[in-house]
């Protein structure tokens, strides 16, 4: 008997069945010359400079009870709580820490709410979508999103369906969204079950960067009230607040000219939660995104009994989140003095990404590709992603030709993701005339500008081949 | 609506059947009075002083890019890299270290092994039951065990079947499990499916502390090959060895006696996973009980397609452990000098545990209870329990007893776990007679003490009331 054999016969049908699919293309063919200093703009990797955290000191015994213990101090989190078993929805010190944050940015709208910590939005929506979702469910996501998210509803039997995004109103197609309710069961979905949950990115959505309007946002949570749907809002991006592109070097965010009240109030745009009332909406929020993604830390905020049962889950599996990465939140929201000073901290952050989005924008309209009319750039409004359309005709299936573009700017040293690959269906694949590009990787601006430089010659080379 | 009615409309089948089902016992009834300061002898909370770990600093910057940017070295993990995203498997210094564990320690018996990190063992184990377990497929387990692990295999459609515990022997009885298997479908569990996967604590086993003799795991192992059944080895607590019982200050780990060949040598039992030819061992380890729980970092060692498997689980759910816990831990492993000084700080581990378990066992044998007959205690060989036996009938039920047993010790300051609480069947549960005891949480060795004399009053109020 051989091992293989052994072990394939003992896998069960669910891990038989689980599909990881990325998004990051097809492999290289051999023909393809890597570049030998390739610029990073694909991914979602934050550069290390937007990490608070600078340096750790640890500090060692040599024999258990050697040394004085660790000191107790029931003010804040000590060591010796962080090191031992905590609460399996985080320690009491960092929920309070998210309430604060939750009740100062998106209050929800009626009073049964709380909150537990994740281990990350990947473990959110993984619990998220197990609460939720019996096999055959549908949920519907924008046409273009944050695929692995994919992976993890079928994980659970669901089954996704597209919503277009409309460009204009930052999001997701209203108008599209209610008629495809309406006539559901005479639609092209009739043979799927009427949607149990709509999964959206509302703010600095991945891959667009755009932020639907708040008027689009009442009328959507009216739809989820009307056919009684769920919402499942994820928000890794929102405090990261990005404005409108210009020329020169203006920037809203720059020193003094925000307070975190003033952010709040003029930059932040209302979370699905505030419109709530009966406790339909999730909302997922995450440390990866200002603070690090290696600390593996997110929170859900929601009706206390869907909260409830999502502990539940984590008790049968992750149990509670790191001990080391929660003393590590809390020491850096203790330095940046609390809820307030945290979106403080998102505002020097915004700045930047502010700073970083002008230079790359500014570097592609000046190139020959953009002049020749090659491709116009969309403005985005919040995150860590910008996209540009290329100027290719409409209808047709771009799938090839587009492998093609990311070939080129390979060779050319520059990573980019294509939007077809943030499809889930073939067909918003084939019609996807777009390429995202991070904000978040490149070392400083000079990198932005090489970057955005060797994308306007692959682009110009692609159109002029 | 109210909101508790739509949100209960929407929790699926799976959330809505999960069931969490703890081992402390039933909420205490109004007329026991608590103890003002009482001990813990229940749990398996390691005392802060067990933790290698005294300090952590962490500087922070007051602006992105504020500041130099962390230091690169190529030749470990540094922090820019533990802080961004990792390898869902794990970063590559620790699983270098893992395997460097498993080499020293526990050699498979074939080559084609790999290691994944997890989140700890409750995450090791939610993957690995995910991974075998078909709905309505049999689980066996040792009749007293870790019972929260049945929650896990519940959340997957799994069955559990006991197989009782041979106390000579150190573990489960192979005389019952080979009869079991034989007679199956003429027995008395032939309803269920043949037994897919064996869940057992070989080493330090929970609750008991024994370990099962090397020539009966040759046996088990020969009974998993020959049924074709999986075996999960959980071991949490193999590397804490316990020297026998004894009156004096005899100490086998007293400094210098052992080096890390010579523990392993002379101290660690066989794993199943070094009889293993086929894939068909999956082990468990976990950095809770000699690092600190609060990390959330264990590993699995198995066949490398299961592992594969397992990753692609933690890509759609967890995602990389934290980055945050990863750094902490590699950073006590360079500071005891790679896999062999982390070896020697576990002997230096079990040199304390073995202390604690000498005081306990002295105190409780000092006592009138003790003279009286009133118990006996158990051997114990590895792992933070000991067990010991109340005088009590056979064949009787005495559950309600026993909980009686636990008000008066509650009374005199003392918490204990009763062995029924540590049951899944309620025919395990009736018999039992025992009481486990930690040697973990304890501050000190007077504390230990004084746990014992309340511990000994209460059984002697119990017998004599």
């Amino acid at each position: 008997m051989t091992a293989d054999a052994t072990v394939m016969r003992h896998i069960s049908q669910r891990a038989q069945q689980r599909e990881v699919v990325g998004f990051h293309g097809v492999p290289l063919p051999d023909h393809v010359n890597r570049h030998l200093s390739p610029i990073s703009l694909s991914g979602g990797r934050p550069h290390e400079g937007f990490y608070p955290l600078t340096k750790i000191t640890y500090e060692f015994k040599d024999h258990p009870f050697g040394e004085p213990k660790v000191a107790e101090d029931a003010s804040k989190l000590d060591l010796k709580r962080a090191l031992n078993y905590g609460p399996t929805e985080g320690f009491p010190q960092l929920l309070e820490f998210a309430k604060d944050l939750v009740l100062l940015t998106n209050k929800p709208g009626y009073s049964g709410w709380n909150v537990t910590l994740t281990n990350g939005s990947g473990d959110s929506l993984h619990k998220v979508f197990n609460l939720l979702l019996d096999p055959g469910d549908t949920v519907l996501l924008e046409a273009y999103t944050f695929v692995p998210t994919i992976n993890t509803i079928g994980s659970w039997g669901g089954s996704p369906v597209p919503v277009p995004i409309n460009f204009e109103d930052g999001g997701i197609d209203v108008d599209y969204l209610e008629q495809l309710l309406e006539g559901w069961f005479q639609g092209q979905y009739q043979e799927k079950p009427f949607p149990k949950v709509l999964y959206t990115i509302p703010t600095g959505q991945n891959p667009t960067g755009l932020s639907l309007k708040e008027s689009k946002r009442e009328r959507v949570y009216g739809l989820a009230k009307k056919y009684d749907f769920i919402i499942v809002e994820d928000d890794p991006y929102g405090y990261i607040q990005l404005g409108a592109f210009t020329d020169g070097v203006d920037n809203p965010f720059d020193d003094d000219t925000y307070d975190s009240a003033r952010f709040v109030k003029e930059r932040l745009l209302k979370s699905y939660i505030q419109y709530d009332s009966d406790g339909r909406v999730l909302r997922l929020e995450t440390f990866s995104k200002v603070f690090a993604p290696g600390a593996r830390l997110g929170f859900i905020v929601g009706h206390s009994e869907l909260i409830r049962r999502i502990i539940d889950h984590s008790n049968i599996s992750t149990k509670a989140p790191s001990g080391l990465s929660q003393v590590s939140v809390l020491s850096a929201i203790a330095h940046s003095g609390g809820a307030r000073g945290w979106i403080e901290w998102c505002v020097k952050v915004s700045k930047v990404y502010t700073e970083r989005k002008n230079v790359l924008i500014r570097t592609l309209l000046e190139s020959e590709a953009y002049k020749k009319g090659y491709f116009k750039y969309n403005e985005a409004d919040a995150g860590m992603f910008i996209t540009i359309d290329l100027n290719l005709p409409e209808g047709d299936d771009h799938r090839l030709e587009l492998e093609g573009l990311r070939y080129k700017a390979i060779e050319k040293g520059v990573e980019v993701v294509l939007g077809k690959n943030m499809a889930f269906t073939p067909e918003y694949a084939k019609s996807a005339k777009f390429i995202r590009l991070t904000l978040a990787t490149a070392s400083d601006n000079d990198e932005l500008i090489e970057a955005a430089r060797r994308l306007s010659q692959a682009v110009l080379s692609f159109f002029e081949q």
